[in-house]
């Protein structure tokens, strides 16, 4: 069976970075060139891409992108360490978004000369490996699917969410290719609708049968529905395993303890930040007005009332059943599990 | 301090049923005048009118119009009859409609002749009898906001919803004059965005401070902001305690649990249907794809994925704190406590 679309939402080039415009999805396939640095900070600022790998891998190509445009300068070092600093600054709370660029630091900080081959390569390797690392942990996680029955979902945290495959849709791929997966129930998630316009749109392009539910009805699904896992990506890991995701994962995760279904978060070991001892150590973004209060500038109301628009919240480790990693699987994580899977 | 705005979802004027059409909030304050009672139905199907006691009140003065409409027919108690069972089909779920809908026929079945102005007077009772019952229980559920601090609430529970001062938002009115709210949190609660529309519309008017969030970020706002209660309305209560109400209130119920705030029901004692045992007795109106993948006709997609849209909830008895009802106030209700109530 073929379960894997070819959704390949970052793309290089002939040293253009392409991108697919993932705010117009799904009414329009549209793509953006990009080869200037500052254009993939604002790509990632505006979620022309975004999902904590997917932002990643981009910045990743970002710093080649700087690095050919700042090649000729005598100070080049100094370049293009603003422009990393620059493009660090682009979205706060994904921690592949710092991973990628120190990868990228520490080889520019290893030659005494610019070696843009080099960068390019390790991009390209980054961008490879995340594909690799999403098939491996599909089949890890889909291990953990014993019963045949549906998934819930929150957000995208597929291919369009990485540099393709997935990280939970991975698992989803993975599960729905060894019949074990009826239908995908996959949460709106307000404000940006991820899952009605990019989860209900990649699933269907791989025939994986879905349906859209508002944010606020996942907890009848779980009544009513035969749900056996909730499965999300994460943003950021902290150490002691709590993970920071896509606003409205963390009532999820404990509204499946409250009906034993299983929670399981799938990320690459590049989303755990060794410094953040908790969840509250790591920085949840805040977002516009607008969001809340338009679509496509349709406004839903002229009121403008006072909004609060955090875009992430903190899952504490004790609702987490299974971490799925690259390097392994960790059931209930903890500090000291996490500290093990990524020494 | 004036904390009790003037808004008046339904009015009875020289034979003509004026609504506050909801479907326009805040952007148009625009009334609608009827006077067949078919076009009651359709108010009522369309939201035009929404919320559990505002539809009870606004079916009644229906009957009033069927009434009028057959009063020169010799078989008027037959279209009566049938112009209840078609109001009473205009929406499934709120108690409220078939209670109201039931006081009238009651009356009707008295008299041997059609007594207009009697089915008048008992339409305006029940108008009235909501906004004293919702004064009172206002007065009511105060009392347990102890300590100053931020209310979390869902959907619209509020004047729009009844005949005026509102359930959840009646509580929330009083406990403000009495200096014990700073804030209230209204989730925009998708997919009709009560919350943004209609709730913080109707705060704003009364000065009660009001943000607006996604319903994914009620739990960060548990977490985060100093909420003391969780305060929500109900559109029908099962015998068990069991209540059901707006898609999203079991999740904030188990959500406030965890958090140890306390959740709060505020409903009129003609919520409650004695027929259902529990809340799984209770019929859950499914709506149209369209409220999820469009506003104001602007689509949010054209791919048309499939949508499961369940409008309420069920949050089990276990889970409720406080009852308040006009008749008293029931702590961790069951199925004895409201026996004993509503005798």
């Amino acid at each position: 069976m073929q379960t894997y679309s070819n959704i390949r939402p970052i793309r290089w080039e002939n040293g253009v970075l392409i991108l697919l415009d993932q705010r117009k999805l799904p009414d329009q396939e549209s793509y953006v060139s990009i080869n200037k640095y500052k254009e993939v900070a604002a790509a990632i600022s505006e979620m022309i891409v975004r999902g904590a790998p997917a932002i990643g891998v981009t910045a990743a190509f970002g710093v080649v992108l700087a690095a050919l445009e700042f090649q000729d300068l005598e100070n080049w070092r100094i370049k293009l360490d603003q422009a990393i600093e620059f493009l660090k600054e682009s979205r706060p709370t994904a921690n592949n978004l710092g991973w990628a660029l120190g990868k990228m630091r520490v080889l520019i900080d290893a030659t005494p000369i610019l070696d843009i081959s080099a960068l390019e390569k390790e991009a390209k390797s980054i961008l490879k490996e995340d594909v690799q690392q999403n098939r491996l942990m599909g089949k890890l996680g889909a291990e953990f699917i014993k019963e045949r029955g549906s998934i819930l979902t929150h957000c995208n945290a597929g291919a369009l969410a990485t540099a393709g495959y997935g990280t939970a849709l991975g698992v989803v791929r993975s599960a729905f290719a060894n019949n074990k997966i009826d239908r995908v129930y996959a949460d709106e998630t307000r404000p940006w609708l991820q899952g009605t316009r990019l989860t209900a749109w990649e699933l269907a392009m791989d025939n994986i049968p879905v349906t859209v539910l508002c944010d606020g009805a996942s907890s009848s699904a779980l009544r009513n529905k035969k749900i056996t896992w909730v499965i999300v990506g994460a943003d950021r890991i902290a150490s002691n395993g709590d993970v920071v995701n896509k606003i409205g994962t963390y009532p999820l995760a404990l509204l499946a303890k409250y009906h034993n279904v299983g929670f399981m978060v799938v990320a690459p070991t590049n989303t755990i930040d060794s410094n953040a001892l908790s969840g509250d150590d790591i920085p949840i973004e805040e977002r516009s007005a607008k969001e809340l209060f338009e679509y496509a500038e349709k406004k839903f109301t002229k009121n403008n009332p006072s909004i609060w628009n955090p875009v992430f919240d903190i899952t504490p480790a004790d609702l987490i059943d299974v971490l799925v990693t690259e390097k392994g699987v960790i059931k209930n994580p903890n500090a000291k599990k996490l500290r093990k899977v990524i020494k």
